[in-house]
């Protein structure tokens, strides 16, 4: 098998999940991350440290994580909203630490309760604190509404690259742009993800955070990659949708992603036939839960299993 | 309102309809077709001159397309399958005739009991008549399983092309190229239509039209568009599934198709808002069809509708 050469990034335990009223079992969160990883999907964010009281969701954040660091060959990261759950997830032995602050500061303010610039000074803190660990833990910093907010509308993308520019000087080791709430279009993300592969590429990976919220995820995957980045987020059977427009998926789903990508010739290191099996421990535990994807439903092109082995 | 710069031609009363098993009333039809036309969308495939016997659905071809012609401002065109169904066709009216083929020989055996070779004399049959009246009649020659084949798995672009360019040399007045069982993945699709282009864009214009089986359709889009491809065929609400792939999705959405071409500034001269409400015509005759589509569900971004007007 070939080495992989883009990766596939599993938030559906964090993105996906922080959506779901119904509390996902604990042995079932680590059954699905051990599915996973078995199918090939080497990192993964396994949960968040925001406070248990605004997302009960993951009130067994920290024993998730702990199981997690646990399995050999295993990149797990975790979404921490501030420095105290930075705190919790270093305690819990997460290597990677994932930070989000709104390119809308509306969002923002809406979303952790701050201004843009007092979340970048959070971000500081966390990386003084990641960083300053006996090894070093990294810290990616996130954009989030990088390409359009439901509460401001178009976003400026000179805002986001001055944002983003901001991270990757307070010592972000990745930086990340995401369309959390699927406003963006193919010909936008091309633009926009170009400008950071140009301005911030030479210093730091660059991931790409996409919603299928109005269709365009994997359209704006593809023109990512054009743009040369190979670092996405995905969440199996796209679980999450969106709190503004319901009945509409979430995140892009990481199935179609993975087949996406499979076959313009990059290579994921994941055996979709294996991935595609995870989606029961998904469906077992979220029996009322809507599940997306296509390739689940039409099964790869002929030929194209043999091809990708 | 800006000129329109790029064609979204509605393909559900015939791709769409054709895998549906209960009758659309003849009437509601001509709704719908009303309907979407009052929506701004100027060219829609309104039937399929098959033998009623083959597929009961078409019945009715004579009087919708009777009716279409009709319609001020509507370029109403029909599928032929055979010299008899051109003759119908003409007869009705119709002065655009769609005429399929498949670059994959065994597809073709299977879809109309013929040789590739035999629907290429066939294709000329057609054009003879279409071109010999007194007003000329238009005929666009589609080659089939473009982009791979259920049947024979991968099929080879040279193939491809040798059909498409006999097409041409046979007098098509357009080319289309599709992805009919909905295998293409955006790299090959703008390998295939960049190559189209170069050898035969000069002399007919190039239409695509792909499947969302796989949940890559639009992403095939956004990757033809790249490749200077300015008309698209699609189904209201994916209407029309998968023979092949129970609960998959058939033609690309034309709501979805609309807000992507609307969002990177190409225009499309539809209005998608009015667009979306034509659903309902759809739901209520066909109450246990399917209905896919993610605008319908999620709306466009906030300010988009301001923006493209």
């Amino acid at each position: 098998m070939t080495a992989a050469n883009v990766v596939v990034r599993e938030v559906g335990l964090r993105d996906g999940l922080q959506m779901v009223q119904r509390f996902f079992p604990t042995p079932a969160k680590l059954a699905w991350i051990a599915a996973e990883l078995a199918a090939g999907v080497g990192h993964i964010e396994v949960c968040s440290f925001v406070p248990p009281k605004n997302i009960p969701q993951f009130a067994d954040a920290f024993e998730v994580a702990e199981a997690a660091v646990r399995l050999p060959g295993l990149q797990a990261s975790a979404l921490v909203p501030n420095l105290k759950g930075a705190e919790r997830a270093i305690a819990a032995g997460i290597r990677e630490l994932h930070f989000v602050l709104s390119a809308s500061e509306e969002h923002n303010l809406r979303n952790v309760r701050r201004t843009t610039q007092q979340s970048l000074d959070e971000f500081r803190a966390v990386v003084a604190l990641a960083h300053g660990q006996e090894k070093k833990v990294a810290v990616s910093g996130a954009v989030a509404t990088a390409l359009g907010c439901t509460i401001a509308g178009p976003v400026d993308p000179g805002r986001v690259m001055a944002i983003a520019r901001m991270l990757v000087e307070a010592g972000a080791d990745e930086l990340s742009l995401a369309d959390t709430v699927g406003y963006a279009n193919p010909a936008q993300v091309r633009a926009l993800f170009e400008r950071a592969e140009s301005e911030l590429g030479g210093t730091v990976p660059i991931a790409a955070h996409f919603h299928d919220t109005r269709g365009l995820g994997l359209a704006n995957v593809y023109a990512a990659v054009e743009a040369g980045i190979r670092i996405f987020d995905a969440s199996l059977a796209g679980l999450g949708g969106c709190p503004y427009a319901p009945g509409a998926s979430g995140n892009i789903v990481t199935e179609d992603l993975v087949f996406l990508l499979e076959s313009m010739g990059l290579r994921t290191g994941i055996d979709l036939g294996r991935l595609v099996e995870v989606r029961r421990i998904v469906a077992e535990n979220l029996p009322d839960e809507a599940m997306y994807g296509q390739i689940a439903k039409a099964g790869p092109p002929k030929g194209f299993l043999a091809r990708a082995a």
